[in-house]
């Protein structure tokens, strides 16, 4: 294969579901390490923590009191980042060329993974995370245009799933639903409490535009085929970046990663968003992030830092932007060489390029061979 | 102004220097914070440290011992990201849609700011920066494209200047050098010494090619003028995003800032790049480079990290890439509010799009307030 040379040289891998490059040096990791070490998590937390507003029945900011849940929990974030409604906004027509403003409402939700304090993704069994995948299609389905035909093919399977049911609905139609969460401090995350996000904004998002702006070019000179399906079915044939997959979905280190470890769930055939999911499909994209999220704590033996979120179909928009949606998730784990020496992605990744140390290849590799149980099961 | 407005409500800003959009949500600053503090910084180094490799007459990785130099010091990194030889690639012409790889070769510079272990540039007068800028034009212009027209205004300012000479030359023709420098162990620095990097690669690096596609749209229908002439124009009448500035510079928060307390520094007229300064031009360059920092480490009493770097014309291109191209300096520091509270770009920020909890306008104000002497100078 030509590409064993790429191993040993420095050379830039294109991204064609942004449209950009990154600079991959593989021969940089022999660099001694003096800078700043991430501080090892802790592993002694009780599964009640009385100080936590995210426990059941404990008090949030404000004096709300959560309930006593039993599985996944869902409120409208105490400091959210964008609101219903505020101020309105007219900019001077004169200002436009470079004092460009727009208001953007819309709603923060915080969705607790279990009641439990002291667990993650990593130490949950596929079954104990299907109730989250249910929560996240319940929400989003909540908050889709009712004239959209996704809303058409949402209804019925909302009343069939276990998933907490979702009584909050945002007045004003939104434009796109982020669901994400940062875990660990390295990633910004201030509560170690199991926790996601979804921000539903009346903007589509920067990253989202650019994803679909190259999904609809592939499709409209590919005779309407879709980008990631051809990759997906592309990387299951040389196996190289694949880290686990199964019927469903592959999870892969993208030819393109820019995070150390980086990988990327896809789903092998075309679904526009989690309302197009079977159960069975369900069922495949839980056990997918338990493989992912226990084999990255089995790599270093850590509590392992990512920030992981899924991108699909807006919860608004154009008939073909719908149908030019793909569902897949990301994963952004900083880690590069142990549980405290972390990839900083800084001077030249800010003004210049993205670069990375170890191949895609490389990563996929040691991320196959540390599947198995949680190294900290039997500890 | 119906900006006033935008100090309440969340907004999206257009950054049209990238062509995209970023969120601000002011008043997200309430929420407390109980996640990650940075460890503050130690003041207390020596003004020589025998184990540093930057250290003046030190010894390097491989056994290199550095010159007993008395300004700055310029090598090239032990451990370069690019080379300038290695294995060829030849991609598979079957692999360009997924697969697609180039060879990125080139080459790696460190430069010292000073021989002294203990300082930064805030600890620094302008005319001892003075000579950082002199040696920065002469690195440049030793590997301009000879044919260039740049290549040509280089000549006779080379001799004149006093920062050190530079004999290093890398053969081949490369295409952009990025000049910058990450501080502080937040943002990857391994090595308190001040100093810096230059990367020269042989491809355009992402961002540099993004800006000059901006840059270049600009002038194609604003009958030739220069985007950010105009910019630097309009902000100095305005004065509120506008923290220092002298006859040549605007240092200013950008309206499109994503980092906390982000600065750009904006020459007020169309200069290219390092070579098109007089010796005014260089003075007052090293002025604006002093007043930021110092205003930085002032504003925390502390080390304030940062990532900062050159934007200026490509080594070799068109004319027309070497007209269009805008000399100006990109800061991007990470604190939020205070030595130890960073703001943490994750989630939401990299799956869908960068958020900011300031505005802008009022990061100006605070760093406007906070020039004067640095705080640590008489302690
Ligand atoms: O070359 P250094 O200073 O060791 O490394 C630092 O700067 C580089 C360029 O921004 C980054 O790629 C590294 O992740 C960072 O740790
Ligand atoms: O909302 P949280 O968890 O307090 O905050 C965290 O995630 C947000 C969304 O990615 C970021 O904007 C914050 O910087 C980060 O600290």
């Amino acid at each position: 294969m030509p590409e064993e040379v790429l191993n040993d040289i420095s050379h830039r891998r294109w991204n064609p579901l942004k449209g950009s490059y990154i600079l991959c040096s593989p021969h940089r990791t022999k660099r001694p390490w003096q800078g700043q070490q991430e501080s090892a998590s802790k592993t002694t937390l009780p599964a009640y923590d009385e100080k936590c507003y995210l426990c059941p029945g404990n008090e949030r900011a404000g004096g709300t009191l959560n309930p006593k849940y039993s599985r996944t929990f869902i409120f409208v974030n105490d400091y959210s980042a964008v609101k219903e409604s505020q101020a309105e906004y007219t900019p001077d027509a004169k200002d436009e060329e470079f004092f460009r403003a727009e208001s953007v409402t819309g709603k923060c939700y915080v969705l607790t993974f279990s009641p439990a304090h002291n667990i993650t993704l990593a130490d949950m069994q596929p079954a104990e995370i299907l109730p989250i995948v249910e929560t996240w299609t319940k929400l989003y389905a909540a908050h889709l245009d009712p004239e959209s035909g996704l809303a058409k093919v949402a209804k019925p399977i909302l009343s069939s799933m276990e998933g907490d049911s979702i009584t909050i609905r945002s007045g004003k139609q939104l434009r796109y639903m982020q669901i994400f969460e940062n875990k660990g401090a390295a990633m910004g995350c201030s509560n170690p409490h199991p926790h996601g996000q979804a921000w539903a904004t009346s903007s589509l998002p920067e990253e989202i535009d650019c994803e679909l702006k190259q999904l609809h070019k592939y499709r409209a000179s590919h005779a309407d085929k879709h980008m990631l399906e051809d990759y997906a079915a592309l990387e299951s044939l040389r196996q190289e970046r694949v880290v686990f997959q199964n019927d469903s979905f592959l999870v892969v280190c993208p030819w393109w990663a820019i995070w150390p470890f980086e990988v990327m769930i896809l789903s092998r055939c075309h679904l526009r968003s989690l309302v197009d999911f079977s159960d069975t499909q369900r069922t495949h994209l839980a056990e997918a992030i338990a493989e992912v999220t226990r084999r990255y704590d089995n790599l270093f033996e850590t509590q392992f830092p990512y920030s992981m979120g899924i991108h699909q179909a807006p919860l608004s928009g154009t008939p073909e932007e719908m149908e030019d949606s793909y569902f897949h998730m990301h994963f952004y784990p900083p880690l590069l060489r142990s549980a405290t020496v972390r990839k900083f992605l800084v001077g030249y990744e800010m003004l210049a390029e993205p670069q990375r140390d170890i191949t895609p290849e490389q990563a996929a590799k040691r991320l196959r061979e540390c599947g198995g149980e949680l190294y900290r099961k039997n500890l």
